[in-house]
């Protein structure tokens, strides 16, 4: 079927990571008699800035995540393949997956990151973070479960702790998570229980820095920090987490009983850069050229998540963002293509330029019409933020149907202040004691 | 919020299981003053005729599920329970939940049934079943992960294996699921993979019984027979699996190597009945009444795929399908009503009626325009039935919002042979041995 990717003579592409970058990078070698083989542990590209919606049961994991395979189906040049990379081999030009070695002529690295508990490791498991579509369906269980467990507790202050949900991290993950959350409990499900009022309910929002949204313009904090008041979040700044246990939250002296937390703090770059032998960042992202590839190996390039960047125009660090990642990857599948169609011309490969970084401004979502917009100098809220931040999100899904499904459920969900994903899957054994209560 | 339910005052009803006889039995005692309990081991009711579309990609699980919650929401004096009933107590009239016994009035069991491996449960971890959510994502799980290990698989022998898929059982639910793979791995996604071509693909159907859909019309089974048959499913009737390994399925002497293995042949009633003292039949179906209740209870009854039931005109047993559990539940709820409001009145208890089952008819589909339907002597095949089976199962889906999102997922999934749900999700562990096969 299509050309022959296993024809030994193509130069071969290889890309680590189905994400925004990744999958750009491979788009932009359409058509190249080439061999591209994009890597993934996962089958699907996930829409990442809309997976809190998945958490909060606003949205289905398919609505955000299309096969990998699908995207490529009709790009005849890529081959896509589930598998972990363990290493990459330099001096070897060869990646190792799975314990078996694979060369390549050019490699883009695009692993992503995964969330950091800042050598704490052992917070995990009381305090998911959100990165996968896994990791969705297991907080949406833990959120859901929180109120099942609730309705059948009989001691009050046990009750409250089922019913207190803390997010330790104020950038947009943590806002929305919070917000919508708040929104779920206060507005949403009240009517649903019969012996508990959800609407008492609390939803605290920890952050260690001085304003929420933190990457975004004072004013759009401010706004957003009204937007999550208003919705009834409890905003705790300048304050640390110093401890998780599973009963709760521990900042210094003070301790807030919860049994639920969530983790939108930090994030580390994938291990993988560590196999390369160059200079990282403390978050362990990996330190590039101008031109994205990394020291003496012009051949290897960092892209998204996992990269240390800066402007070439600003001299800003590249945000760990969709965009940031989407024109890293577009900006290095070009190098590439314009150095092969020199090669097939024997020419020899032009000047590379150095990578700048196109800010097309920054959104966050907080609940119902309530949303902060950054763009080109422009600063907006509420509605008209909320309005932005749907179209631009809608627009970006990668397939049309998601487009659609998340359309409609977005409208139900704005008409009918419903939620319509409200499972709790997996686990087959419940996380409830209790006896149901009657009397 | 809405009566009191923990009025001492008010008469209980317990109604365990929230599917489709619990949900129609609470619903007949809509504003009646007395206190309804609906306890379920899931918080949501389960849309189970289309659970084989969720395994098989085509639909999102919340798409065919509803927080019973959420059904019960403006109807005050149901209580709904996360909670698992390990026995009931007759002389004690009262309920085990999670080790606590919960005293009722009425008591209406309709926990359902799972499926029986005859025996042989250790078959289960190489063939699973389909009767939750979890099993429908496990399933589809497994599926798709075949496609992946193929595409890297280098030993055709091993490769065959992977693409090999076999079903046991030719029910609905096992012609169903036949269908829709050969469907899948023959028309929707053989332009995604570059190494295998996937319309090499066997899905075999095995089948005890001397035909496909056993309990419809001859007419419609050779139907139903052709249809499969026309999309590449190899049918194996009056075949009896003697072994189920890791590596495929012992039939007698015959041995058919395969990677996947669905079980969708033997069902047996919820272990619940066991502890009620009565007689059970071979499934372990409760042998109930005329009136659905049970010897000497006449407050206990036993509805759905729980109970062994007769029709009263016909004599002929109640089908374990939604209607006759609909049916069942509104039956024994009228009976609760009135007998309560006799009492009310301080009447004596009005004669209960013998419970009647009206059959609507039976209807299967295989695929694409293709499907049987027997209902009131006519039958059809093909693109009327289609039609047919698709308006029904919109029409009873539970809240309007899953309408409307099933609706447009069939239309997607008709106009552009696509399928919108191909996400493997659970187990982060990739059950891929093999590296990517590059020459």
């Amino acid at each position: 079927m299509g050309i022959n990717v296993t024809n030994k003579e193509a130069e071969r592409i290889l890309i680590v990571g189905g994400g925004f970058g990744g999958v750009s990078a491979a788009k932009e070698l359409k058509d190249l008699p080439v061999e591209v083989g994009v890597i993934d542990r996962r089958n699907y590209h996930l829409f990442q800035p809309l997976l809190y919606q998945v958490a909060t049961a606003a949205l289905n994991p398919s609505d955000i995540a299309s096969p990998i395979r699908r995207i490529f189906r009709h790009q005849k040049n890529v081959g896509v393949f589930l598998g972990e990379v363990d290493q990459v081999d330099l001096s070897g030009q060869c990646i190792r997956i799975d314990g078996e070695s694979v060369p390549f002529d050019y490699l883009v690295l695009a692993a992503g990151a995964t969330h950091s508990y800042f050598g704490n490791d052992q917070w995990a498991k009381y305090a998911p973070g959100l990165k996968t579509i896994d990791d969705a369906t297991e907080i949406r269980r833990r959120f859901l479960l929180a109120f099942e467990a609730a309705e059948v507790e009989t001691d009050p202050e046990a009750r409250s702790a089922c019913l207190t949900f803390i997010v330790v991290g104020a950038g947009p993950t943590g806002c929305e998570l919070a917000g919508a959350m708040a929104e779920i409990a206060h507005n949403i499900i009240p009517a649903d229980f019969r012996h508990i009022d959800t609407t008492t309910a609390r939803v605290i929002l920890i952050e260690g820095g001085p304003r929420v949204l933190g990457a975004m313009s004072e004013k759009c904090s401010k706004a957003a920090h009204e937007q999550l008041e208003s919705l009834g979040v409890e905003i705790m700044l300048n304050t640390s987490v110093t401890e998780i246990q599973e009963d709760g939250v521990r900042c210094g002296e003070t301790f807030v009983a919860a049994q639920n937390v969530l983790w939108a703090a930090g994030v580390k770059a994938s291990p993988l850069g560590e196999s390369l032998g160059v200079e990282l960042d403390r978050s362990g992202r990996v330190i590039v050229n101008p031109d994205l590839s990394i020291p003496e190996h012009p051949n290897v390039f960092v892209i998204g998540d996992q990269a240390a960047a800066k402007c070439a125009k600003t001299g800003k660090p590249i945000p760990g963002v969709a965009q940031g990642a989407m024109q890293g990857g577009a900006f290095v599948g070009k190098i590439i293509r314009k150095e092969f169609e020199a090669k097939q011309r024997s020419e020899s490969s032009p000047k590379r330029n150095a990578f700048t970084y196109f800010d097309k401004g920054n959104l966050a979502t907080i609940g119902r019409n309530k949303a902060v917009a950054d763009a080109f100098g422009v600063k907006l809220k509420g509605l008209p933020a909320w309005i932005i931040w749907a179209a631009v999100h809608i627009l970006f899904l990668v397939n049309f149907r998601s487009k659609v499904a998340v359309a409609i459920s977005w409208c139900w969900t704005y008409l009918f202040s419903d939620r319509g994903a409200r499972l709790i899957t997996g686990k087959s054994k419940i996380a409830i004691k209790r006896p149901p209560k009657f009397e």
